[in-house]
């Protein structure tokens, strides 16, 4: 009865094995309620252990009363302890298989991270370490750290011209969080939100998990195509003004002041995601919708795209009005960012490293992008139409005539292809853009570049998807 | 009408200075549509700077949509971008006043940062960003850092006994995103969610924010009341069973079994928080809930006391009918968990870093805790009934016949003394625990926790709340 299953695990003390085992038939009702305990003598004789190890794993059943002791007199098993015990959650799980594994992966929104500056960000991070006092390792403002908010003000004047006050900063764990927030704060009831199509998938799936009515805005090579909002009822207008996500257009200055003019009069904000707006090849940055009117828009950037997606910080200039309930929110949510890349985050924008690392990058991504219009160039000719290849780390090409769907993704993968159509991105029923794809370059090297478009023009040449090549 | 309106703005280029102004007048309509701009020379002459600044001031109007200019022609206003534009934004909010400063806060839920090994941490962190690969520093798993969750299933087997499966341990950000993605999970319609009370604020929160209904469960010295569980159509049950927050009771096996058997019988899920059940001080760690049923308890661990609250790393121990969900809501709620800090902590909890520090903080906390009696019995005598002494970092002070509202929660404040009574944490009508107040003291000095008891009895010597002071 008192033998005791000895375990093959190292980890565990020879007290917890006791007290494991003695548990496990006191749960399996094999010891009864009111049964007296052996005494702790008795029992180390038994199993050749020390008695201080027996009185450790009777200590452990006492302190979780299954067992019941009155001085003098022995111990004993407690009462309705008794469980039908089954041993659950300690049988191996099927392992995930990996990911296949792409040759040519043309995934979009990854930035070339072996290009950033690991050894000064570390250095900024041991600073950082140091420098924080105790009271800001422990529980802060849901806000973010606040020297940071002001170097992000500071950022934004510098690099786009943007006024803004740090008060109105809120640090974000990415864009991601900032959607996902916004998306319970502006809800009103029966009134859709309205969204690109096609978009970044992030805020249509906060939506529509919760239950709110989407409206879509087509878009063509200049943008969202605001004329076509005739909604006036709207919870929110969530676009890409200064590179649309995935097409690549610039919102022209008419189709923003109608925009603008639509949130006034209808009174809606706007949620403007400016998630590559550093990555301009052509000319100076673009200037945001939230410089037209900071009341109407939300305006929300991310370090994913110029710093490292896995640092997980962004943040969102928001109105007052909305600032109250943010905090309550947030709060409840996960409390706060971690505060020591924030520190570090401060240090990178307050030094500059920031503007020398985008202007290195700016000139790196502008070289892949050459590299990958000259390949397109050498393999398609001009019988592909390159969208949005101004700014940003991704293209999207047009093979007129051609439809991409399940078949081309199936097909490209097992070529080593890692490439998504458009249209995976346009949850609406209209599919003007199935004649697309999107290739995200700026984690490619040359050669792997090249090596990827002349792989999907043997492919184009072998499947059938309604497009003949043209290329050289 | 070409003035430009200088700012007094370092940060910005002289372009962009150019580029604003010439932008404000377009939008305010004084520049009109079709109206043709000067040439650049001309500008450029006019304001005394150099004809590339003009042209590139002139390059940004043009890219944003504001002029339009064919081969030739001169460029002109565009179209439709006129907007009554209001500056906005600009004016400086009202700086919130700092928080008063309290000489002797009591809060609860903060560790001793200052002994944390800060050199040490910041090694492994310098170590680890050395050794994530490209891959790691993109977008991973919204699951966490394998790496991490095999070491955390390593930790709970040799610190509590637990044999967990890796493949069900998904990081955090902290309890708190655990308590939140688990009340959206765990919810069925009009089935209450059955809390402690008093319990600790989170969950309670996000509870009634969604709308979902709360059932309350009382609490006396031992924890929560399973036997007043009458209510079989539950949503899931929230209970801290190694150490009730805030009442600090260990939760007997006969109602840990009883627990179980409601949760097998009415098939819903048990959420287990152990927030501190490293620090006991009479014995070794309580063997959580979950060892007795993994099917039907989810395990809800966090670095916060342990490491630090900025930190925000926690884990769930999910059951596999969750998983699937889980993965799906935080994707879209935040992604991940910055990759660093998981990585660092990898190496603290393998090294065995983690269990050195806990023993000595167990040691700390202990005598910090027999400081804290001694200076409850120097001025309150016996007349002071201490709850929940037997670990963590707080400890509840009941003062028979006492009741704590708001008025002492003022008085204490006007004292430099942070102190909160526990009906605070009791949003039931039950006021039962009206007697009570929560004091933290695990960041505190032993001078602090000394004077800050002085000033109490002070006050409660002073105030008439009800109860008689007996102290030396
Ligand atoms: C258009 C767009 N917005 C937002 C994001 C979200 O980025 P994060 O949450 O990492 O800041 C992405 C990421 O790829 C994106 O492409
Ligand atoms: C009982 C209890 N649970 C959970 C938490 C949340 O901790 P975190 O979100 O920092 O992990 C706390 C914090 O004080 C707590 O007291």
């Amino acid at each position: 009865m008192w033998k005791i299953q000895w375990q093959d695990k190292k980890e565990l003390s020879l007290a917890r094995q006791i007290f494991l085992s003695l548990r496990e038939r006191i749960l399996a009702g094999q010891l009864a309620a009111g049964e007296r305990m052996p005494s702790t003598r008795e029992l180390a004789g038994s199993l050749g252990v020390s008695r201080n190890t027996v009185c450790e794993a009777y200590d452990m059943l006492l302190a979780e009363g299954f067992t019941v002791s009155r001085q003098g007199a022995p111990t004993r098993i407690a009462r309705d302890v008794c469980l039908d015990y089954r041993s659950a959650g300690v049988a191996t799980a099927p392992v995930k298989p990996e990911a296949d594994r792409l040759l040519w992966d043309f995934a979009t929104g990854r930035p070339d991270v072996t290009l950033f500056p690991w050894k000064l960000w570390s250095k900024m991070l041991g600073e950082a370490a140091c420098q924080l006092s105790p009271g800001q390792w422990g529980y802060s403002s849901p806000k973010g750290y606040e020297l940071l908010c002001g170097e992000i003000a500071r950022w934004l004047l510098r690099s786009r011209g943007m006024l803004v006050e740090p008060a109105d900063v809120f640090i974000t764990a990415g864009a991601t969080q900032a959607f996902y927030l916004l998306a319970g704060l502006l809800h009103k009831t029966g009134a859709p939100f309205v969204l690109e199509s096609p978009s970044h998938p992030a805020m249509y799936t906060v939506i529509t998990d919760r239950g709110y009515p989407v409206q879509w805005l087509e878009v063509d090579e200049q943008g969202a195509m605001i004329d076509t909002l005739t909604e006036s009822a709207v919870s929110a207008v969530y676009v890409t003004p200064s590179h649309q996500f995935p097409l690549g257009g610039i919102l022209p200055a008419g189709r923003r002041a109608a925009l603008i003019r639509l949130a006034r009069d209808n009174d809606f904000y706007i949620i403007e995601d400016d998630y590559d707006g550093e990555f301009r090849y052509a000319g100076p940055a673009i200037s945001p919708l939230y410089s037209l009117d900071a009341s109407h828009v939300i305006y929300v950037g991310t370090f994913s795209k110029t710093l490292f997606p896995a640092l997980r910080l962004g943040f969102v200039i928001l109105p007052k009005p909305l600032q109250e309930k943010w905090r309550h929110y947030r709060k409840y949510m996960d409390v706060q960012n971690p505060v020591l890349e924030q520190a570090a985050l401060t240090a990178f924008l307050r030094t500059r490293a920031m503007d020398k690392h985008i202007r290195r990058m700016r000139r790196c991504y502008g070289e892949k992008r050459s590299c990958f219009l000259q390949a397109v160039q050498k393999h398609f000719a001009d019988s592909v139409c390159p969208w949005g290849d101004a700014s940003g780390l991704h293209v999207a090409l047009q093979f007129p005539g051609a439809e991409f769907g399940e078949r081309f993704v199936e097909e490209s993968r097992a070529a080593g292809l890692g490439i998504r159509p458009v249209n995976r991105l346009c949850p609406s029923l209209h599919k003007q853009h199935r004649d697309k794809l999107l290739l995200g370059y700026g984690h490619l090297n040359a050669g792997k570049i090249q090596e990827g478009m002349s792989v999907l023009r043997r492919l184009m040449e072998r499947g059938d998807y309604g497009y003949v090549t043209r290329g050289s």
